[in-house]
């Protein structure tokens, strides 16, 4: 059945409870504290890739527990001062690919920072970043590593680096920090969201929206009573397999939910979701979206699935970020 | 088994005879004389996508039977004088999409020309061009559209198009007629291997170069004993209900198989295969390769199926443009 | 799940609003006005496939813009006078096939016209009827072809085809053109409803009734939510890929609509349903029968799907076809 | 959609009305008497298969119709007087196996009788036990097998088998009598119920309780309805073949739904459920466990499907075992 | 990979060593022997299907065991005088199904004989036969049923039934005994071929000839290798959990193994391969062909599977049944 | 196609060429040595699971990196002194699981050591023992786990736990420390090939035997040439994504692979092969077979896939491990 969810009219209206620990903004605030134990110590160094329109730059800068994490900048060439930069997270199994995946954003004339996931990029785009860890057991890939505790789940870790990606960006010479756009779909939109809402609490400048398409890690609970493709299913069989273990596990997740975090964010946001989309399921996107405090907007692709929007939902990004740097 | 097809060693030795019709170069002489008759027409609108960075145009130009064509031209705004030109033909189900999907190739400082496909565009990327031809019983998508003779065929339609789109790329007033690169990917590569069989027979300045990532309809026959996965799938079932008239619809596909095109070529290839592509299998790939009568190289990706080398295959081709385009 | 739609009880009241465009009629009288333009110039041949107790014959008729439309016409060889006929409309894919699969009407002692289907033929039964119709991006089959206007799209055709078979039926020297009963299943039902609703208003004789067997083309936007089995599926992925074109399309698509035809018909009717049918959804059935405007009776099949009744329902056919013809 | 059927909330509520034909009673009466005239004949003959620490032997016993049943006592080599026995029925297509599947129960220090079933052990477990009885048309495995009349039913002559199996491990010299625990998953759940309700009726030591895991044959007509997966899926499409013969089929099935059974027994019973259970629907399940008129648990498994609490599970039962015969 | 077996031209030289118990000849005398001594008490019933151009009668006779085996008679109600008749058997899981299946035949003015399944027709087609056999562990269908030893195996019944159907068709009116066509695909093929063996060995007139479309059960063991598709999947899985049976169990199925039996015949027959067929793939199809005895030919479906030639091979059939009618 | 890969003829035959690093010897010996620095410190701890006739313990020793590993000790309670032991190790996604799981091995009379496995165990069964190392991209579970080189590779890790585990194993009072059996199949198997070649290179008794039932991790490179179902699959997907880093990722696997490991064991050893098993293919287990240098013999399962012998070959693993305790 393509719409397998609720219809339009009540995923609208639907504002599930939120299951939030007690101490949720305590864990973070430790969290981002230790990190920033660390030098950022983020590093550019030009490379060519053919790209002439555009400066292509490899990043590397200090995560979570001062890891090494890899990135892209790329810019317009023709730039001269500070640039507005999007910053761009990456959905699951994904790492930063090469170049030529990311010169859209730079030919719109803005700086384009694409972070890499640490332990990821082998199933789909490459990656380069590896994930030192500490991993219990787990089924498939990295949405059961470590999900025995908040302390060491990999959500944890990866959040950390997407708020650190964003000083990061905001740390280069070509950058304007204080137009910073968020921007990733599915595992990314889960990131962004969680960006937008700890980014502001330890940097500088706060990002000044952010783009979060079909959201993973959001609503999760529900998202395991009616899906099991990939990546919930494999939280699905993890269930299945760690019998009687379910409240525990659903509050370690309830430290990552993107429903908690969307309650959070006070930045204007750009949301879209597929009806059909049976990996992140509409109804897990609206609990975020229904959940989320700041000024937002959806777009509905009613014949989509996951894939939402596609070349579509590019050109909205387009408008968004033009929108979004010329009010700033 | 993912390595279905032959062992490597097999496929870099595998020149399976061809079958061609008697009157190949006169029908495709005729057909392209006939579209001669007709104004190529050729316009460029510029539009504004927010690729500020680029100038991007929607092109209109006549095709087969003086239909008109759509595609997309882009260059970068920097550009001040001639430029070479890269001229993409889509895979099957394809049209030319929004302006989003092609900012990689203008941003090596390069014209980008994307010709849409005649009756495609909805089966993944949209399209924005009829087809006023006649359907004869067909089943699927294009792949059997008018195959009771040669010239009712589709493919007669589409590849008379591709060597239009040539001709329209090269009236441009910012490209060096002079230097164009023909590309494209699995039915893309069809059309790639067409056009470059054909271009040179009726354009004053023939292209430099062909990119034929897993060229489709190629060594045809092969194809549909061995996979019948979309869109050969379609042929197989076609061939099962209309029992009996094999060998008529195999002669018809001998006007239109890559591997009569690939002999008569003499301008320098790219290819690629996948050897786990069970779309354009692997033998049927080598089957065009080993009959191309240019300068050739192959780049081979052996856990790789229909989606091939990806963003390697993408940086291989910057690498090959930029031989192709500085020796010239 | 084998029931995935509504429960019997809520099908029995499922009568959901109609959306039907203001000119629906004048749309259609426009179009058979142009279609009655064209002399019908029926034509029938007798051919000789073995079956020495029945007279086969091969027919060609004048359908939409006068362009020739195949089909059968069988009747007992030990008929005499005028005898009553069921004109048969047949599935996607399919055509008119051999003459061994139409024997059991003829051996009921009637008249049997098959109609040929343009364009298709090539997916299960055979077909001879070419389509010179124009060909916007389509994906798969017929169902989205043409579908930008409602001038354009291929039911357009079909069904004014579908007419005009009626009038060739009753033109047959052997034919009691007051005795009439139309049949169909899925696509065939949606032709048989198109054509008992059209059919009386530009025929001297109407039909007397009609089998309409899990129609096709019905509520179709409900069924593009519950299913994306083939061929409605074919509408889900060219609404995902041409995206934000819905209202356009379903606008196109009420001129078509089998609710639109139902509500309008005023002969007798037997209707069947398989409450397990992924294919033509038992609601989307019960919208059609709940709509319908002339007395009718439902034969349910609870554990079957699209293949609905089989035998069971082709015995029905027969009970039911004595009772029209005995009762004219 | 993983949890496909009712909510929890709803399945702990869920009593639906039973169909239950009114000689129900009569009919097992008559069923066992008629199995009571033929002698027992137990026969117990040990084998060495290496387990040196149990007592391992070779059961047949005489089942419905005086029909030789094969089966498995286990007991450990250190018992010196009469054990409590456990009574194991098995899953559809499985027969008694080999010994080593069976050397838990017996490590525990109790008996464990295995037994096999007729016809069955040829999809998952092997068996050695014909069924010599009379096959109508049917389909698959052995559900729809002489489902034309409760006479010919195959699984009346199963449950027989059921009863004389406690009766035959009632006989063996080391077994206790007076504590016997019935047992069994999915169609050995189905067996578990039936033996619990029908073995007081005519042994002169009922059993103390059972252990009834995802029962099959249970609300089958709901069954039906939303489940088409092996088993259940036999009988859909034996439905669809057998058009018409709807109301006679299930009343057939009323003489052996197990909420028939389970409103009929007494003794205590443990149960579990597994909300993803596509094989034995969760409602399905409740069905039988809210009908259940002895005292009662559920053992909730709300990410597992038909494998339910597996390794889990069998811990329950050592629990429950331990309570059951430590109590007696 | 469509053509998943050997390439045509090694197919048509595939001969394949037979592997025949000793005593094959001396079973099926025996088997034969004892079906002859029930008395064969054919028996004609008219019935009114509605189908007034044909005589349609529901058939009982005497097959193995003396059992009750169904079918039916049809023949054209303008006929006055004997007509050959051809002798249909039915493909896995059918029954006779409904007399409207079965027109086209007695269409071309000769009788039909189509002769129920004991204990299948419910797969596809309805039946109407029980089996009163004996059944051992069995997996799925019939293929497994009683497979312990020839004696006790379904298709020694079956194939009884077969050679009784053709004498039960001789006796009747207006049929002409010494002008009979035996005729099947697939199971149905297996049975004609058995039927085309067995019946001259007992019969007073032989059939003249036999129509074996894509035969099962011939060169069982390499089917076993390259296909598990039902139902020689069901052997498959069968052979998978009774471990180290596998000799015992081809030396059954020698006693029915289409090669075995095509060795005997000497009467002409028409065969039918889809080299597409993974049901009854074609080299087992070919083994069948290749060793039979009589005069013989192949109509090849490239295209096509399991439903090979379809209305085309049906047209076929009726140009070899008027062929080998016009010449006894 | 059931068998879909070599003949058995040719299986047997099978010695494909080996690549192995230089270094391999080199590599263990260190690795070994490192872990030899860290105490064993095994630790027993007996647990009441209800299995009164059987010792129950559950199990820590130091392995890999001194981190600590979890197994169960079972033993029967009747045993006074010294017993022999059989080392199980577990298959791919599996853990320990629960203690009812185990108890056939200590129902022969011998003890049983059990050995969870790091970082597994939300598979299948479930597991107790985390994995601290460090995470590369990896892509699924374990298979491409720190793959990028030898020393992070995952399996090194594991299998010096296996080591270790003997040496647990050999440190428990009950034990007799010269006569252990090892044990394993799938993963477990090559665990078993792993600790049978390493084992006697630094322990003070060697095993006796080994259990390998259809061993995964040998011949790894053909077997990703010719499946892709899990785990394999999730190696062809990594390599599909790290183009280019075949051979690299090849040497890596070098020092891994069972056929390296089979080359070095001299103890005797019983494999089993499921000759349609597409999880770990036969030409896989028959090049570790073939390569085997000690005393071998082979269970072939013609009609078995992964699950190869299951209950018959538990009954082998008996008969086998009476041989070699008795013989010790």
């Amino acid at each position: 059945m393509p719409q397998f969810d609720l219809p339009l009219e009540q995923l609208q209206q639907y504002v599930p409870e939120r299951t939030e620990p007690l101490d949720f903004d305590a864990f973070w605030e430790k969290t981002l504290a230790e990190a920033a134990s660390f030098s950022l110590d983020a590093r550019f160094e030009e490379v060519d890739a053919g790209y002439t329109e555009l400066v292509t730059e490899d990043v590397t800068f200090a995560g979570y527990g001062g890891h090494p994490i890899k990135g892209w900048m790329l810019r317009p060439r023709s730039a001269k001062g500070p640039l507005p930069v999007v910053v761009t997270y990456i959905g699951y199994g994904g790492g930063r690919s090469l170049l030529g995946e990311w010169t859209a954003i730079p030919s719109t004339g803005v700086a384009h920072f694409v972070m890499d996931l640490r332990g990821q990029g082998a199933g789909h785009r490459s990656g380069d970043t590896p994930d030192p860890g500490v991993g219990g057991p787990h089924f498939g890939g990295h949405l059961t590593l470590g999900i025995d505790s908040p302390e060491t789940y990999y959500y944890r870790r990866l959040f950390t680096d997407a708020v650190r990606a964003v000083e990061a960006a905001q740390a280069h010479p070509f950058v304007d920090a204080s137009r910073v756009l968020l921007s990733g779909g599915s595992q990314g939109g889960a990131i962004a969201l969680a960006s937008a809402a700890l980014s502001p609490t330890v940097l500088e400048h706060a990002p000044l929206a952010a783009i979060v398409d079909v959201p993973f890690l959001s609503h999760v609970r529900r998202a395991t009573e009616i899906v099991n493709t990939a990546p919930y299913g494999e939280l699905v069989r993890y269930l299945g397999i760690q019998r009687g273990r379910e409240d525990e596990i659903f509050h370690t997740l309830g430290y990552f939910d993107g429903v908690n975090f969307a309650a959070r964010v006070t930045m204007p946001a750009l949301f879209s979701v597929g009806l059909l989309d049976d990996v992140c399921p509409p109804s897990c996107v609206y609990a975020a979206y229904n959940h989320y405090a700041g000024p937002k907007s959806m777009n509905v692709f009613p014949y989509n699935g996951h894939e939402n929007g596609g070349a579509a939902q590019a050109a909205e990004h387009i408008r968004f970020q033009r929108e979004v740097f010329s009010g700033a």
